[in-house]
Formats: structure tokens, sequence, C-alpha cells
């Protein structure tokens, strides 16, 4: 199982030929499918389905002949081969036998969404855990999970839950211990306009691993960016080899769960993984380069960062909107993240106060807007500051309730947003845009819109400044990897 | 100017008396009223009329017979007297006629939201604001600003900018020599339940200052919690003798704008202010119990925090709500927050698992609830944990999105919250709630919905995880003040 690579001159397993059939299966047959809309195993044939997945569909029940229109088969020994792709939502005990039933018809991956294995902590969880396995590496039956939601892989139309997800694909993987967190960024990704080549929910890995999982990733040509929430590595030196040829190659933006002592004990319960010393996690990703994050809103920011900003020449910003306190908010948040707010030369402020009402506006870096700007003005201001090559890059910010109240002021901000893309396409330095709101639903239906607008002009959004400063800075300070393909 | 307070054994000046003018004047005149909605001296007087402004309202314009169906006066001194407050919206050039007028015809309070004075930085500016300083304190005149948007006091009626103004009071004074800040955090607060006291824009305090009015609102019955975004003190040793009253008696919670070199910078050119060290700053809020926060949504979830979660014994936490990954994150999170996530008893666990799904479920501390569990289960699970000894107070989470797609998803999530509120008020634990949603529009009205109900219960509710745990984090470890009143 085990060939010598000689681009990278350390010994891979042939997993990464393994998981083609992960992502590329030619059919999927479900274990346990039901036509009873409350189940898990009516909602992967509808997710499936819903998706569009571009192979065939088997329903397994023996109780019935059809199921959501298709026919369906007693077991899978019966489905027409070949049978490549199955997912089981089947109770626990009876996952041996299906397992058996995989591996003689020659099926290559298992996916479970079963649970109740050795996250239980039970003997019995631990002793089915082990049969499991020794059936799959009999059979040459490779093993997602238990207890995960599997993948979500647009291009195939393979699918984790969820009625929404994306079809179009995108440049970003997430690997997700979690099922939770899978589903979660890939709802959060919908809205922010993160697309993914791949999500992948994978529990508690008793044969495909994060180390599998990240190998094949780092070499995959539909993914450009990795993102990972990891609760443990089975492998150490395995994952540590394999986060080396990820991190050589693209971004590696990292989410650890089990930072604490309480979180570890946790992560126990959840996918029974030994969580390792986040003093020993924070080298490692130190050394290999790789970004960690808190929580997933932090995750998706950074993504956005990535998808979006055009890589800055250097970290001096130029803050441009609103005023007063959030200008002051702005510089110290940006300061805090590393960049620089430099002050403007006497020529440009000249220029600036040419237009701009000096009253109660501050004509520096950041350069206050208040609502009075026009769009017109909003825009010249911010091809004249991208004009100063002491800035290598911009970041706007609007405060959306405060014309919300005015005659028209959803049509106000909504003018201001396109003249912000308007001048943000004119100028040929990278451009960042916040859009604030406390969030009452009218304004809120709006940030929507105008988000999807900025987004599809090719502009990262951000929800506050200091998450802007953030991802923005991490970004901006993030070396950009090699970027080599030997594949 | 200056009595003796023989209850707190220092120097204080009477300034508190004169700021009752500010908070309870009896009429107001706008100075430079108008009928052009597109202008703030129209704004200043809808404003006060949609909040319903108890005293006399007078416009002033020297053009107009009627502006806004009242009679308009050609100036401050032809309005029938007493006019105790008047808020001006003139160029700054005409400040100093309006503020010999103000002083002439007994007005005790001028309000500028006027800018163009010293924040300018220019030498015509400052020597205007030094000339209308001058004519207030020859005239017994007070002066809020220059600019700035002067006071909301929902009470009596006096208004910010903005039309949702609630109208109902609260116990919070929001500090602020930001008019944006202002706005922003009275916009926050109307949607997460934060209701004011007093909201207070006092820009360039070229008269009262954050001294006066943090030594007023030190000692204001109608304030519980004082929170203040300040740029700088005028009169250092005033106002850590002001602070030091404060934080005697009410929680100070703080924002400092100017934390950074950037920031510092930025002050400068706002308000004029000298924003002094960080360090220094840093130093005496240590000293006196000040909360810092680093923007206003952290500061809004500490209004949250103190406002609707009685304070709990201890910093125990039990943690109930989706599972996973989240679970992990939940833990991760309550840790770094200086909360404590104790392990469950085997008798505690044992009643719990008589009724939950065992597979793919954690029960234990945080407990897994996913999607499985019904609103009674969930009840269950509250009541349970809460009669555990071995923990001081309770977070509940759920993210929205996960039922949202499910057949009556919104049904679900609603039944869920109800339970959740119906245990919260059986149980004798403070319990805080969370409520995720990655913001799609309908899961967002929903969220509106829930957290309405939620607040309107008495429950605190977060947006994320992290921001709970941080807020409650510190609300807990936040010594209770004496709460004295000499007032």
């Amino acid at each position: 199982m085990a060939v010598e690579d000689e681009s990278i001159g350390v010994a891979v397993k042939d997993d990464r030929r393994d998981l083609e059939f992960v992502f590329n299966p030619r059919s999927v047959a479900v274990a346990g499918a039901t036509n009873d809309p409350s189940k898990v195993g009516f909602g992967y044939m509808m997710w499936l389905m819903n998706l569009g997945f571009r192979g065939k569909i088997y329903p397994i029940n023996p109780k019935r002949e059809e199921i959501l229109g298709l026919k369906a088969y007693p077991s899978i020994r019966d489905a027409p081969p070949p049978v490549d792709y199955v997912i089981s939502n089947i109770p626990a005990p009876l996952v041996p036998r299906l397992a058996e039933d995989c591996a003689s018809s020659g099926v290559k991956v298992l996916q479970l969404f079963t649970a109740g294995f050795s996250e239980t902590g039970e003997e019995e969880g631990i002793r089915l855990e082990r049969e499991l396995t020794q059936i799959a590496r009999r059979g040459d039956l490779r093993v997602i999970g238990p207890n995960c939601l599997g993948v979500y892989c647009p291009k195939t139309g393979l699918a984790i839950p969820g009625l929404n997800l994306p079809k179009e694909s995108g440049p970003v993987a997430f690997l997700s211990q979690s099922g939770g967190n899978a589903n979660e960024l890939t709802n959060i990704g919908s809205i922010r306009g993160i697309r993914f080549s791949k999500v992948i929910s994978y529990g508690n890995a008793c044969d495909l691993n994060e180390t599998d999982f990240m190998n094949y990733l780092a070499h995959d040509p539909e993914t450009e960016i990795i993102s990972a929430y990891i609760e443990g590595a089975k492998d150490g030196p395995g994952f540590v080899a394999a986060l080396r040829e990820a991190t050589a190659r693209k971004p590696v933006i990292m989410l650890k769960g089990g930072r604490t002592e309480c979180g570890t004990r946790a992560v126990a319960s959840h996918t029974g993984s030994l969580a390792g010393s986040d003093e020993i996690w924070d080298a490692l990703c130190r050394q290999m380069g790789v970004i960690q994050v808190d929580n997933l809103d932090e995750l998706a920011d950074l993504l956005v960062a990535f998808l979006y900003l055009p890589r800055p020449e250097g970290r001096n910003v130029g803050v441009i909107g609103v005023g007063g306190g959030a200008s002051v908010q702005a510089a110290d948040d940006c300061a805090s993240a590393g960049l620089t707010v430099p002050s403007f030369p006497a020529e440009l402020r000249a220029e600036l106060k040419r237009f701009t009402p000096e009253e109660g506006t501050a004509i520096t870096n950041p350069v206050d807007t208040i609502l009075l700007f026009t769009p017109e003005e909003f825009r010249k201001t911010i091809e004249l500051v991208a004009a100063w090559p002491g800035i290598d890059l911009l970041i706007v910010h609007v405060v959306m309730d405060f014309t919300f109240h005015w005659p028209d002021g959803l049509k106000v901000m909504s003018d201001i947003v396109d003249s912000m893309i308007e001048a943000g396409r004119a100028i040929a330095k990278p451009m960042a845009i916040v859009l604030r709101t406390a969030g009452a639903l009218e304004v809120w239906r709006s940030f929507l819109e105008l988000q999807e607008r900025c987004l599809g002009a090719g502009f990262p959004v951000f929800r506050t400044m200091g998450s802007a400063a953030l991802a923005v800075g991490r970004y901006v300070q993030h070396p950009a990897p090699r970027g080599d393909s030997d594949d």
C-alpha cells in the first residue's frame, strides 16, 4: 500500500488513488433509505437528488419496493454493480453485516452517518468499531466515519445534510472532524460567497483520517485553499508530513478543537480523539505556516480574504468611510491586526479638501465620509487615496443604519455601495468592504443584497471593521505558498 | 463652584446641579431649524417630536414663520422664556453670536451639533472654540460639544439622530465622545434589549466633559450601569476621581478610542483629544475595576449580560445544546473566558441517558442535544443539569440553521426556544441563551423574533458561543460594586 513518490522524496500511501472513489463515485447506495421524511435515511436521498448527484442512486431497504421514485433493493448485494459508495444510516449493531456485504460486492467506500461506536466510550461501541475496521481492511473497503456526515462535493453531487447546498464548486476545501461544523461553515459560506471543492466530515476516522484527506487535498487540483477543523491526529508523524505537503502548496487555515482542558475532554466524547497538547499544535502550526483561528466566523473571514482580496504589496492601508469614533476604531483595529494606517501627505489632503465638507470631517487617514458625502464624492475619495503610493490596499466601511432612517436611506446606501464598486474596479489596488448593521430586519435584507452585489463584483465583504482588519492583516502577513503542482 | 460632599469626602463641583438642565430641560430651541428634510436642522425637530419631548420646542429661523407646524422665532432672544436648552445646527462662524444670545436670554445649556472648531486642527477653528468657551463661562452657559450629537434621554424626550429611538427608559447610561458610536450602540441596543437612561455624545468637550458626565452618572439614580466610549480625559485627576466615584457604585464598562498609535492620531483629528498612553489607561482601569472592551459589539454583549443575567454564585457552567464540534468549541470558549465546564457525575449522566438517544450524542458537559431532541427532552435536560449542585449557571445554545431546512423547521426551533424559556423559569440558576445563525433572510427574521421572546422572558441572548462565554465570563468575574446611593 506504500509507493515512493519521487517528487517529494517520502513514502506516501496510494490512498490518494483510493480517494478518487470518495469524491467521484459512479454510484451511491443509501443503506437505511426510507420514505419517512423525519429520518436521515430519507434526508440523504433528498440531499443527493437535490444537489443533482451525477451517478446512480440506489436506495437500500428490504421492506420497500420504491423510495422517492427510485427502485429500492433489499441489500447492497442486490443493487446493480458497480456500487462505489455506500452511505449507512442503519443502527450500529447492523453495520458489520453491511460492511461484509460492501466488501463482497466490490464497494470502494463505506460512509457511516451511523454513530454508537468508539465515541460512546462504551466497550460494545469500541468492539463494534474494531470489528468494522477489520472487515474493511480485509475487503479493501475504505471507511469514512463512523459518526460523520460524509462528503459534500458539488462537482459530482455528493451531499451532506442541507437542502440549500450551493451547486457551484469553488476552490476551498473544508476538512472537518465535526459534521456540525461542516454543516455550519457550508451555511456561512453559502451566504458569504465561499464555494467549496470538497467538504469532508470524517467523524471517528476509524480508517480514512485527517492524514489521508490532508494528503489528498494537498495535491487536489480543484482545491486552492485548505481549511480544516481537527480534533486530533491519529497518526502524528504522518499528519505532520501531510501538513508539510499541504502548506508548501496552498494556504492552510485550521481550527483546532480541544484547545483547553475542558475542550479536550469534550473532544474525547465527541470523536474519541486524543486532542494532544495545545502547545505542540501551536508550535507545529507556526513552523508549518498554518494559520490558526479560534472559531468558524474567523475561519470564514479568512477564507473571504484569501478568496476575494488580491495580494497587496505591503501592509499600508487606506481606510475610508463613516467617521468619528468608527474611524478611531478602524485605526485601532488595523494597527492591532498588524496593518499600518499611514498619514496622508499635505498634497493629498489638499486634493481631498477640494470637495470634502470640512466641518465634522477628518480629512486624513482614516478618511471620514459621514453621511453627507455623495456617491460621486465617495468614488473620487477612493480613487484619490488609491492613487497615493503610500498605501498598498484599501478598506472602505459604511454603517448601513446611519442612512436607513433618512428619506430614501436604502437607496442612498445602495448608490454609495455602487460607487464603491465602481471605484474599486477603476483602481489598481486591492479593496475590502465592511458593511455594518445592527441587524434590523429591513436593513438586514438590504445588507444581504449589497453583500451579494459586492461579492459578485469580486470584493471581499466583512461585517465589522475588527473582523476585516484581523482577516486582512493575517492574510497580508501570510507568505504566499509555492503553489507547485506535482500532480 | 466647588462644594464639599461629605458622603464621599472630596470636593465636587456643582456641575451635577447644572446637569439637571441637560437632562430635564423645560424647553428646547433648535437653532437652524428648517423645513428641508435633508438638513439636520429638520432632523432634530423631527427626532424630538417623534420621541415626544415633554417640554416646549421652539424652532429658531429668521426666515420662516412656521416649521413643522410650530411657530418659528427669528432668534433665541425672541423665543418665550424660559429657554433651557438650545441645539445648534448653524455654521461655526455664527456660533459665538448664538452663544451671546443664549447667555443674555438665560439659556442653561447650548448643545452644538455644529462642527468646525478645534477638531479641524486649524487656527480659525481653535480660535472660535476658545471664543465660544469664554462667552459661555462669562454667561453661566454650559456647553455640550461642539461637534456632537447631544443627548438621548427617553424619560424627557431629548433625542439624538435616529427615528427609531426606543421610547422606554432603561438602566444603562452611555457616555460617548463619538456621536457615531452613540448612534450605533443605541441601534444595537434597540435590537438586543438594551434600554438607556441617558446616551450622551459630547464631542470636543470644550466645557462639559467626561469628568462632569461621569460624576453625574455615578450619582444618577436612574443609571445602574455606566458604559462609555472615551477618547481622552481633559482633566486627568478629575476624571480619575470621577471614575473612583462611579466604580464604587456601579459597573463601568469602557471602550477606549486610540489604543494604538494609529488610533491616537485618529483621535486627534476626531475630537482634538489627547488619547494618553494605553498603558496608563489599562493600569487605571484595572485599579478601578473598570471593564475594558475592544469594540461596540463586545460592549453590547457585556451590557446584555449585566442587564439580563442574575449573578451566579460561581463560575461553573453547564452547557447544553447542539453537539459535536459546537460542544467542543463551547468548552474551549468557556474555558478561555475563565469559566469552568465541570464533568457530570455518573448519577446525572445515568438520569440523562434515560431519555437521550445515545448514538452520536455526548451525555456529559457540554451536553449534546443535536436535532433529534424533542422540546420536552430539551426542557428535562436543562432542569436535570440545573439541579446538580456542581454548576452555578447554564448556557444553552442552538444553531437555527440546522433545523431550518427540515419540514416545519422554524416551528421546531420556536418550540425548542419555548421549552428553554419554560425550563429557565423553573430552575433556580441563571441561564444564558445563544441563538446562532449564518443569517439567511428567513432564518434572520425568525432569529429576531426568538431573540425578542427570550429577552421578553428575561434571558440574555448572544449571537455566538464565543461572545456569550466572553461576556458571561467577565461578568461573573467582576466583583459586584457596593451599589451605595448617596443621592
